[in-house]
């Protein structure tokens, strides 16, 4: 394995600031998506991490995302908003719409925003975890380019429809699920990708529905195995409704890659959900019984050959602690490419 | 493969009500259950239909489960409530939770009904369907006897806890997800195990957490592997979480299948959703792009060897419509073993 450089997580989101407002973000805008991208790099997510405002910035200059959006309710009641995202970065758009949704379902219990307008958001988790610290649960999903095709078939339809949900805990670490509904989510094969590495069989399929293990066949054939079968076909078509189809947004066979350029409009849909577990329970007796699940679950037996059992989130959380004291080990590839991006445009925060 | 014998819906449906009567249900409750189960069998789900009854009523004569419960509202407010089952049947409990779920949700746009002190509840589409009367999207999960371990350990922590989820349409069948967070549903196996047929790989474990494909070794294993490894898991456990922890219903380790002897109660927990997509878009319009997707679906491109794409609930529709007219498919030592259990109670219904 290639040895990864480290990468201090202050400079990297000063970094991240200074490329982003030479974007035309402002000031705001630029801290709220640096900081959601570090927390994706902390997290280990590189794939969803710094390395992706390369685009971002890209989409801006060819005029598919606007660097000043007028982000704003279409419609609201007690329990739910549609936002229209009017170009806005994915990341800023998804930001505002689930703060609007915490707000709701503080005063509600339950309530949800749909999203359209937008364009790729990053990390789902990133906004479902926002509801944790108002002891919420967060729920996130996002629609995407087409690339997952329904069981037995071998053309795109469905994005990797990546659902999250963030639960708030006592004393432990919070529990995050945040899972493509395809095997993988694509910026894991693109990273692979770039590190020169094969893919795992069952990752990726070539253009007649064969399993692949090269990255690049897998990425330009355009389509993606859906989790488990059909199971995982089903849950990216539910995501897609509500993501997609219910919010007005782009759906299905529109969302297929070469409507993608940078320069397009995405209308991208997402869908959030937060609810108050305190509706039914009081917040410190959710909380311990949520713990006494994680002991139930830390007190398996183990498979022969196995260490230990995770808990949704706790890798993440770990790597989180770790890159915060000793940096992030940043995949050198993609460390190269940010660098040489930040000389282009000028930026003056050195990664190393 | 063995011959089905056909058994005509409305004698299975009145074989149900008499069974149920003789059991201590009353009328209206009767009806209700067996038509949730007479719509499993006409939707080919056998291992959720009619032949469970049989254990519903060994359950009330054994005290686990009452036959005239208090099923009442704990708390709630416009978007949510909390439901007591007072150890009803499972579908009694889930159908009074959804109809709340339902007005609520008819008002406010969105909300949601958790529900402690239930039983086993059938298939979990039944209660997602309810919501499409009112062209409402449905969602339904439970929490079930501990079967499903952590990735990496060989203690069951989670039950199969499906995930149901009904979508109105247009002039199409309703899109219907219906999913156990495991591999496949336990009643799957039995079912399997009652025909004298093995089971695919990957559908069981024995004790050490190895694949199986004979039934009993996986049924008295106690553990089914999650659906595509960790995030099968990850979904069992937000399943979990919604239905067994924040409704004060038991979970985890306490839901192992010990204690679900015929007389203990069980305190199953489900949660429900009901969202009008209406709050976003006209409803015609929701419909008519639920259609566009569904054409989506049905345009790809075959991979070699597939006859044809469905759409999430469409077999079961097919079934459905087939069965009403011909009669239902009903595997012979299931009916048998119903056949005798109506000769024990003296229900007068024939069956064929």
């Amino acid at each position: 394995m290639t040895e990864y450089p480290l990468v201090q997580p202050e400079p990297l989101r000063q970094f991240c600031i200074e490329a982003l407002k030479k974007a035309g973000i402002p000031d705001e805008d630029a801290c709220i998506v640096a900081g959601i991208q570090l927390e994706a790099d902390l997290r280990g997510v590189h794939s969803h991490g710094s390395i992706a405002i390369i685009g971002y910035a890209g989409r801006i200059k060819a005029g598919g995302n606007k660097a000043n959006p007028n982000i704003h309710i279409i419609s609201e009641a007690p329990a739910y908003a549609l936002v229209d995202g009017d170009d806005g970065l994915g990341q800023i758009v998804a930001y505002r719409a689930m703060e609007i949704c915490i707000r709701k379902a503080k005063a509600t219990g339950l309530a949800c925003v749909g999203v359209n307008n937008s364009s790729h958001f990053g990390a789902a988790a990133s906004y479902a975890m926002m509801a944790l610290k108002e002891n919420l649960i967060g729920v996130a999903t996002t629609n995407a380019a087409a690339i997952i095709p329904p069981t037995g078939g071998k053309t795109g339809i469905f994005g990797t429809n990546p659902i999250s949900v963030a639960v708030p805990t006592g004393h432990s670490f919070p529990v995050v699920l945040d899972m493509a509904t395809s095997t993988v989510a694509t910026q894991k094969i693109v990273q692979a990708y770039r590190e020169g590495q094969k893919i795992p069989a069952g990752w990726g399929m070539d253009k007649e529905g064969n399993t692949t293990t090269d990255p690049l066949t897998a990425l330009t054939s355009g389509i993606q195995p859906p989790l488990g079968g059909y199971k995982g076909y089903g849950l990216a078509m539910i995501v897609e409704i509500l993501a997609g189809v219910m919010t007005s947004a782009r759906f299905g066979r529109a969302t297929e890659g070469k409507n993608w350029a940078l320069g397009n409009h995405l209308n991208v849909g997402h869908f959030f959900i937060a609810l108050n577990p305190a509706m039914f329970l009081p917040l410190d007796e959710f909380k311990s019984r949520v713990e006494q699940l994680i002991t139930d679950v830390k007190s398996v037996q183990l498979i022969e050959g196995t260490q230990k059992v995770y808990v949704p989130g706790e890798i993440e959380w770990e790597k989180r602690n770790k890159y915060l004291k000793e940096g992030i080990p940043y995949p050198p590839a993609a460390l190269a490419q940010l660098e040489k991006f930040g000389q282009e445009i000028g930026v003056g925060v050195k990664l190393r």
